[in-house]
């Protein structure tokens, strides 16, 4: 079981920063799909991700498209607000990308409409447009990680004690 | 059911923020408990909850001891990455309290001790120190919502239709 989370085009470099922290905490893979609105020594990301930057595991990609060449698509799920199905009842892949789009307007049309049956949306009220990426990408990478029971994650800190889920 | 979100001497105005726009999205109350690392009317705090300030249900507490004496401890689960129990195994409470502690010092030892039974921990890598306060805050929240259902949220968002979970 791998866990991807996938940036297209990420504009706000907090966000990014944010989520390379999430990736560092739970082991997964941090793919940024160019181009992006900021370059990755920006002081913001660097000071959100500060502690750790040396953990993540990161790739870039040129454009959406050479992502798409290189990745099963299959192993996809598209967050988004608009339609699909609730994150939590989508079936999971054994090596999942939770992809998602830039801050200001989400995934294109076009990519949503040809994988339909792999949009997921977060639920909301009506009149709440959307949440912060980073929080959208930490609830839905920790409800993948839920279901797959914490792999390799420390799941109490006792003292003297390194107990993980997994165990 | 309802849920509540707490934060106890919060300190960075935009994780604040984007929490409260966590908690405009769904439907929860925020308790904002002093002293605060700054005023509410801070151009980040703003900026972060932007659309959403008028949204938010925003209770204040004078200090962590008030907070504790208008509030039934059972109905509270205080967010912690030292010890307790992984926070989706927890049973939850119809009226349900996150409680987070500030950014720099988490919640103080002496009310871990004392809810020792109520303590969460988001499991992650052993090497990893935290996640960022408004990831947390969202984890807790979704996996809350989702075992209740999403009641009265929007799941899906397709032309004409305004279909909740709860239906």
């Amino acid at each position: 079981m791998q866990l991807n989370l996938v940036l297209v085009e990420p504009e706000i470099p907090q966000n990014t920063g944010n989520i390379a922290r999430t990736c560092a905490a739970v082991g997964a893979r941090l793919h940024l799909v160019k181009p992006m609105g900021f370059t990755i020594t920006d002081k913001h990301l660097k000071r959100a991700g500060l502690d750790y930057w040396h953990l993540v595991d990161l790739q870039y990609h040129e454009s959406l498209e050479e992502f798409l060449d290189v990745t099963p698509a299959e192993n996809c799920i598209f967050a988004t607000t608009k339609g699909g199905q609730v994150y939590a009842d989508l079936p999971l892949p054994d090596s999942c990308y939770l992809v998602f789009g830039k801050e200001t307007a989400g995934l294109p049309r076009w990519l949503l409409e040809r994988y339909r049956q792999q949009a997921a949306r977060i639920p909301m009220r009506p009149e709440a447009r959307s949440l912060n990426l980073s929080n959208s990408a930490a609830i839905m990478a920790y409800d993948v990680l839920r279901r797959w029971g914490f792999p390799d994650l420390q799941c109490t800190a006792g003292k003297h004690e390194e107990v993980t889920c997994s165990e």
